[in-house]
């Protein structure tokens, strides 16, 4: 997995076990893509300070994917549920001229989607 | 929810994030049901402290899933994972004479099987 992706995984599932200050840097290194410099003047501390405080953030989230390993298992459910949707797909197009089997497997797609989200 | 299953549930996915000392009373006295007066003397502390450690290990497991909400999402997953269970077996039971489909929906049952567990 690309690092980015990963990281931006990590904060979705831990961000919120993170200091208010933490989760607000990574937040806007991570997501709002600000410069270092930008987040230092916005928060109103040193460049290094931003540095240190996204790095401790960053290493909260990894200890805590170790502990619980909810990214890895999203990652895994993510290609179940594909599956599951490819052999929904590959039995309604045999059977194009059965709509209360189609709309029984429509359902199964929709609820592998919330388990797999 | 009955409170013993959602304390066993809690710890089941939050357990790692207990101190060790916290950790092994909850076990001792949620999972194998000792006394407070058995850990106690097990731990060679007081019955006091026993209970203090039970109460502040229960807080915290508490914090954790209103900051993460694993426990009521695995309750949920559990009802739609039972729900595709019983549609593919609907489906199934229309259709005895066609392996093929068969065979598709068991790899359904058990992918969901894994996603939700």
């Amino acid at each position: 997995m690309e690092d980015i992706v990963k990281e931006s995984l990590l904060f979705d599932f831990y961000g919120n076990l993170l200091t208010e200050k933490m989760r607000r840097v990574t937040e806007l290194y991570n997501e709002d893509n600000l410069s270092l410099a930008e987040i230092a003047e916005q928060e109103g501390i040193s460049r290094a300070a931003v540095h240190d405080r996204l790095q401790k953030a960053q290493q909260k989230l990894e200890a805590y994917e170790s502990k619980l390993g909810l990214v890895a298992r999203f990652v895994e459910n993510g290609r179940a549920a594909m599956r599951i949707a490819a052999l929904t797909e590959e039995i309604g197009r045999e059977r194009t001229d059965d709509p209360d089997l189609n709309g029984k497997l429509r359902e199964i797609r929709e609820l592998v989607a919330v388990i797999s989200g």
